[in-house]
């Protein structure tokens, strides 16, 4: 069944979808009066049914609250250094679909994509967008956000808020195993650095380390920058719900 | 540093590439006499260097070989329903780079994409020649191996010379945990089916069951066809290289 996510509030047993969605149910889905379909709203999954199509909203009835547990227990954000477009707009399908909660982009030293500030509004809307459907075809309740990117600098303070920062480092040489660090008690959230295409410096490593970034191996092969952010997030979700 | 596979054998501390790999090395990179690259040569690699080019071949003086660990010491055989071609190749891409042996193609009741008969054998040397390129910048010493499609019928004959049969069900009515399987002593090679974008039929998922199948669940989100076979790859990798 069609999944739509909104900000509007039920009221009243019924809850109204708009915009972009609207032109979804009627006329990609064409949907009429009686049609039932998933709508979430604050993190809470309704069963609804159309009780009226008007010229520019749908009312859906509520028939019900449905219990899901479709989200992590632990909040994982990806912080991937830049990359172009549509790498960053494949990862954030697929990470989204693996129950990360936050992507941000990272003005890294070996970034060859940038985010121009004229286009940039345009763009990060547009990767939400993805995000959104992504949520919807994973039976999400939660969506995704992507963040504005930000300078490595400002990064460093915004790692701060997190339980556990971990960035994976191509490299055998690693003193803490990614099993061990998941398996930590009572992780919250999760902030994870994945570099660019071009990798991470030596000068970015040894930054990250002096602000407690943990360094992990994804395993001994080499991850293209697009791979290894759904590595983490498979294994991430894998730990906590096979537990 | 550039990494080639060949089926040619070291000889006199020499070894030789041709075919493909002779215009990438001339052609793309340019490669001149005194230039090293990686050669691997039946599950070896040799730090090689240029001492002779050709006219369509090239000549490597082996320096010494490399120990490498980059294979799982687990053989699995990701078999998937037939998909479209781009999303065949994606998937191959990705599970070669994390160390699959082979991917197989498998005729199933919800299949809506098909590998016709007259295109088959360009198609598959299409998809291997994607497995290699892959296998190359992932740092593997072994290629993942794409097989002919086979039927549903001989797809369960083939199964039984595996240890670990699963098959990827979205259904949270699991019986067995995804974890508890793969931590089972002395597994030396898996199969895992992943049905097609339309799923698994009842009466396929029923005879899977009869022939000793494991349905086990990729978590509560629904897992696009493409994504199904990474999520899995990923953690396989986990379980065996962070032990």
């Amino acid at each position: 069944m069609q999944r739509y996510f909104t900000n509007n509030k039920p009221n009243n047993h019924t809850i109204i979808i708009d915009g972009d969605d609207y032109s979804h149910i009627t006329k990609v889905m064409r949907m009429k009066k009686g049609d039932k379909a998933y709508i979430c709203s604050e993190g809470l999954t309704y069963l609804g049914e159309i009780a009226q199509i008007n010229s520019q909203d749908v009312v859906f009835k509520i028939i019900k609250e449905i219990e899901e547990k479709k989200e992590l227990n632990v909040d994982v954000c990806i912080a991937h250094g830049i990359v172009r477009r549509e790498k960053m707009e494949e990862v954030i399908e697929k990470v989204t679909a693996l129950g990360a909660n936050y992507y941000l982009p990272v003005e890294m030293e070996r970034c060859n994509a940038k985010m121009h500030e004229e286009k940039k509004d345009k763009k990060i809307s547009r990767l939400n967008k993805i995000a959104k459907e992504a949520a919807e075809q994973s039976h999400r309740t939660r969506i995704l956000e992507v963040l504005e990117p930000i300078s490595f600098k400002s990064f460093l303070d915004y790692s701060k808020q997190f339980d556990i920062l971990l960035v994976a480092y191509e490299n055998t040489n690693i003193e803490e195993n990614l099993k061990k660090v998941l398996n930590k008690e009572n992780i919250k959230n999760i902030l994870i650095l994945i570099g660019p295409e071009g990798g991470i410096s030596e000068m970015e490593l040894k930054t990250l380390i002096d602000h407690h970034f943990i360094k992990v191996s994804l395993g001994p092969r080499i991850l293209r920058t697009e791979l290894a952010p759904v590595y983490i997030m498979s294994v991430i979700g894998y730990e906590w719900e096979t537990r």
